[in-house]
């Protein structure tokens, strides 16, 4: 009898040693090893347009953590020609829903996020319109915070269609040097949505086009 | 000793059930949760432009990876406007290199990753210009996907700087319509790098600007 209990403790030990050295294997990594990419790439690969959003609210905190992912996007020449206007006021989320078409979830979003460029604050000439692709990237950066903190939300083109530029502009009263790029529709999802499956190899070329 | 010896292997069995539990808590976690967001926000936060590279080779599975990252990023109407040419031939990232100021990095890297766009691909009109949007979106996440594989990337600006946009044509042999917009240089870092703290709450405004 005493062999046999030895041995049972021994075999649940055993079982404790290998569970506990799968813990070691499976707990979240660090970010510069390999099995921490999973969870990034994860959220890269899963992140979609969510267009429908349920009554829980978005906390301020949540968004300054939105808005911190977004200029921690790269810029052209490090100058940061990003800025933002955070709309969480009922009438103007009602006036962009039902002024704009492709905007009408605005009206069931806690909160939207004009992206906008200072194009004084960029380069001059050619460069100037670099000021996209920074605003662009922080863009990308909020979408992907906010799906990884369980939120859902959707980039609304505005620039370059010159009349969405004018209204955005004269709702929000922004100066002639700030231009309104996209805005980002906010909330908690009402419903789980499926990813897009975009993988296209035909895109893809090696060293020369043709 | 018959209890003793059922008392020795119920602690050990329960020893593992709480093993068992705490894996369920630590391990990896679903997208959705608290726990997983960390990880990516962390990786958003901590990428930074990476201009020196290791000798380490950059395999295709990684480029892959990279590509299918880029796709994940949303476009305007879905239209999917992007198109990549995977630069590692070594005679054309030297040319890169020694044509272009801001890419020396491009002798270094064992990859570049020209992000184009297809202007016949997307809207006609005033959203034409859309296709710009869509390719910094990818761009933004292949820069990300980058990072947390533990390579290091930059993003070195083509488009809409008319001399650049022609020299790459010609090296890329480019149709007409493709047009390219940022040549991305990627490999393993030679060194460590510090992200830069961009975070200004300046540039944030609610609801108008003035």
């Amino acid at each position: 009898m005493k062999n046999s209990s030895f041995l049972i403790t021994l075999l649940a030990l055993a079982l404790v040693f290998v569970t506990y050295k799968w813990v070691d294997s499976t707990s979240v990594p660090s970010v510069t090893t390999v099995e921490a990419s999973s969870t990034t790439l994860e959220d890269i690969m899963t992140r979609t347009s969510v267009r429908s959003y349920s009554d829980r609210n978005v906390d301020s905190l949540t968004v300054d953590t939105l808005l911190r992912a977004a200029m921690a996007a790269p810029t052209a020449g490090n100058k940061q020609p990003w800025r933002f206007v955070v709309v969480n006021d009922t009438a103007s989320l009602n006036y962009i829903a039902s002024n704009f078409r492709s905007m009408k979830m605005a009206a069931e979003a806690k909160v939207a996020v004009v992206m906008c460029g200072d194009v004084t604050a960029t380069f001059e000439g050619e460069g100037r319109e670099y000021w996209v692709q920074d605003v662009s990237a922080a863009t990308e950066n909020l979408l992907l915070a906010a799906h990884t903190l369980g939120l859902g939300a959707v980039w609304c083109g505005i620039y370059p269609i010159s009349e969405r530029v004018s209204e955005f502009s004269a709702l929000l009263k922004l100066p002639e040097n700030i231009l309104p790029m996209a805005c980002v529709c906010i909330g908690y999802p009402a419903a789980e949505s499926t990813p897009k499956d975009k993988w296209e190899p035909e895109y893809i070329r090696y060293n020369t086009w043709q």
